[in-house]
């Protein structure tokens, strides 16, 4: 079972550092961690997918909340949520091959953001079993590279995650 | 000045620990990473974006490389890159902006994935420029959260690039 916290924390050489450490020595597997910048300089926004039940979740947040540099965790598991991953898939692509590809790009919504004389570089967002359905009908032509970015988790609704559980 | 490395690893609940760890002692800012599932099960793929130089650079990726469950490491920094970040940004949109945000979104190929009475979340990709350009038009609406995935890089052209550097 995976549950999904969102940190804010202060930007500094040691919090990533901190944070896996923290999951390392309680044996909370980490199943996908992003960090990237906010509106508020100074202060980035951490989405942690980790493998456990509701109350491992409320250990590690509390734990977490007592970190250095952690302004705030949340656990946004049970509310409304949209989980994007953004994926850039490089697939082989010969001349008679490049149509139907663009197909397939097509009824998946994703985008050609590459194009060279053997090969595409195709971007997508989405759920993990998008990603994964188009990762499976490009494989046929020939997967050269993936980079996943992680999950992006955030709640629907007018609210802030990680100032919501404190409203 | 910013490099640009990518990693392949081994997944465990060490690797990303020790990454940072390693940047952390030798003193290397992180300004971005992101890691993710690759086509080959129990192999990540970590994209990190480093303030140094390019001699920097040299000495972190080989020292990268020598850490257990690192399997590779290639500065890719000045090779053609399609460089991307996935943003999530949610912003007040009471039913008479909505429109004019709306216009703004298309404007931006950016994309609506969620409809709330009084506020919509808006899913971009692109350059961090694209991103922050974005952000500063939706700013006088009232940006409520926002989400960023950090930066995915990968070389144009028909290679991988954790293994073009051996090539």
């Amino acid at each position: 079972m995976s549950r999904i916290l969102v940190l804010l924390v202060r930007d500094g050489p040691d919090v990533l550092m901190r944070i896996a450490s923290l999951c390392r020595r309680r044996a909370f597997a980490i199943e996908s961690l992003t960090i990237g910048p906010t509106e508020t300089p100074g202060v980035s926004r951490v989405t942690l997918f980790v493998a456990t039940d509701p109350a491992g979740a409320r250990r590690l947040a509390a734990n977490l909340a007592k970190l250095v540099d952690v302004i705030e965790v949340d656990d946004v598991s049970d509310r409304p949520l949209v989980v994007r991953d953004l994926a850039m898939i490089k697939v082989a692509a010969p001349p008679d091959a490049r149509a139907g590809i663009m197909q397939l790009v097509q009824v998946f919504r994703a985008r050609v953001v590459d194009v060279a004389a053997d090969s595409l570089v195709i971007e997508t967002t989405g759920t993990d079993d998008k990603v994964d359905g188009l990762l499976q009908v490009l494989r046929p032509f020939g997967v050269i590279e993936v980079a996943r970015s992680g999950r992006l988790a955030m709640c629907r609704g007018p609210r802030a995650a990680a100032s919501a559980g404190a409203a």
